[in-house]
């Protein structure tokens, strides 16, 4: 059941979705027009980071829809029409673009073949696992079912972490020093943005409820998406560029 | 509340939207389409022109459907609908462009890049925080309020103003003859467009009212934008073009 909420609320949920098309949108473009502007071993990286706001983009677009359908407006009233709101468009993003995050960093940092092969199968599939954990948690008002998933969603999280932190060390400090820096700072990114997700999940677990709760799960939701695509697939152009200006001094 | 407008003014308005979609899709596609008439370079200033267009685009878009639902017209006679005009698509708009505007222009300088990053940070920070205090004045009628939240929003612009035409002058005498008289007229454009939007802001505090004052506020702020991004996207664009061959001269 949609909980009831103000005109206000409705609003800036609604902004907030318009927004983030404007801004997967304008990622998109900038990372397909500015391809051409790394090495040519980099722009694998580039691409996806671009399909990864486009998938967004996609979603944001049918979620903003789905939204303006459950709710009408009239004379400043809400009332909740009774078209259920479509949850699973997030989860949906998530299972194509949260493994495809994970494998633009792994590109960017041009590791030997087997090992790319390696670290982006096997943290691809910890994210995907991830994510389906969290689904049947999501759907569910229960408080009990929601921990249960929550917790076993954060098992695959904690994996991903303690890879990006301990398994990519070495392969850090191989990094060319221009862009060591932006490189360990793209994992900062991760982290802080991907917490977001099982934070804003709780919050109707931990005492937060109504109107108030669902805006507060879907602008939490929305901000944690635009630092993690829109500002990361920036972050990974920013590296393959500095990465391509220093291996083309070197030579 | 939504004002009684005539069938006219909301046609008027209508087209005035229309327009602007046009207006915004084709400079977004010429200046996507000509990135490579320019020296790599100036393509990233060549780039975010056109994301600025397509994102005004996008709202353009939404504003227009906003309108129509907001009104019927039948047999000439116009009726509120009592859905509301969504007034935030402009600044969330804003809140985007408006940065990335002053960013086109520090790029095509072609400063140092620490001059580069120190000046887009600052401009562009307080180019957001001009757009944001506007907003909680755009959405009151009472004029008190307006007046308040207009001239907070004021400080930013005359900084920014203030940056443009001291702060710029020793970068803009070091550019080539060639470019030098453009980058100055992108001045006078930026000022000239922007002071639109703090006047088409005070028309309904002077007396303004009704059907009048809704229809110059939207024809007003449309014309702002159209100059403010397609025509600076393209004076933009004329600069590069200039620079590129000043300097494709000089080796």
């Amino acid at each position: 059941m949609l909980e009831t909420i103000s005109a206000a609320q409705y609003e800036l949920v609604y902004n907030a979705f318009s927004f983030t098309i404007a801004v997967m949108g304008a990622a998109t473009a900038f990372l397909f027009l500015n391809r051409g502007q790394v090495a040519p071993i980099y722009r694998t990286a580039i691409s996806i980071s671009g399909l990864v706001t486009f998938i967004a983009m996609y979603h944001y677009v049918r979620i903003a829809g789905s939204w303006s359908e459950a709710y009408k407006i009239l004379n400043g009233q809400v009332t909740v029409t009774g078209v259920a709101f479509n949850d699973a468009y997030r989860y949906v993003d998530w299972l194509l673009t949260v493994p495809l995050l994970l494998i633009e960093l792994i590109l960017v940092m041009n590791l030997s073949r087997s090992e790319t092969v390696a670290k982006a199968t096997k943290l691809g599939s910890l994210a995907a696992l991830m994510v389906i954990l969290g689904y049947p948690g999501e759907i569910s008002s229960d408080p009990g079912t929601r921990w249960l998933w929550w917790s076993l969603s954060m098992i695959p999280f904690l994996v991903i972490l303690f890879d990006l932190f301990v398994g990519l060390k070495q392969s850090i400090e191989s990094q060319p020093a221009e862009a060591r820096g932006l490189i360990s700072q793209a994992r900062y990114v991760t982290v802080v943005s991907w917490l977001f997700y099982p934070v804003v999940f709780v919050l109707p677990m931990i005492g937060m409820t109504g109107g108030a709760a669902s805006t507060a799960v879907q602008v939490g939701y929305t901000i944690a998406d635009i630092v993690a695509k829109a500002g990361f697939g920036i972050l990974i152009y920013m590296i393959a560029v500095r990465k391509s200006e220093a291996e083309a001094g070197s030579h």
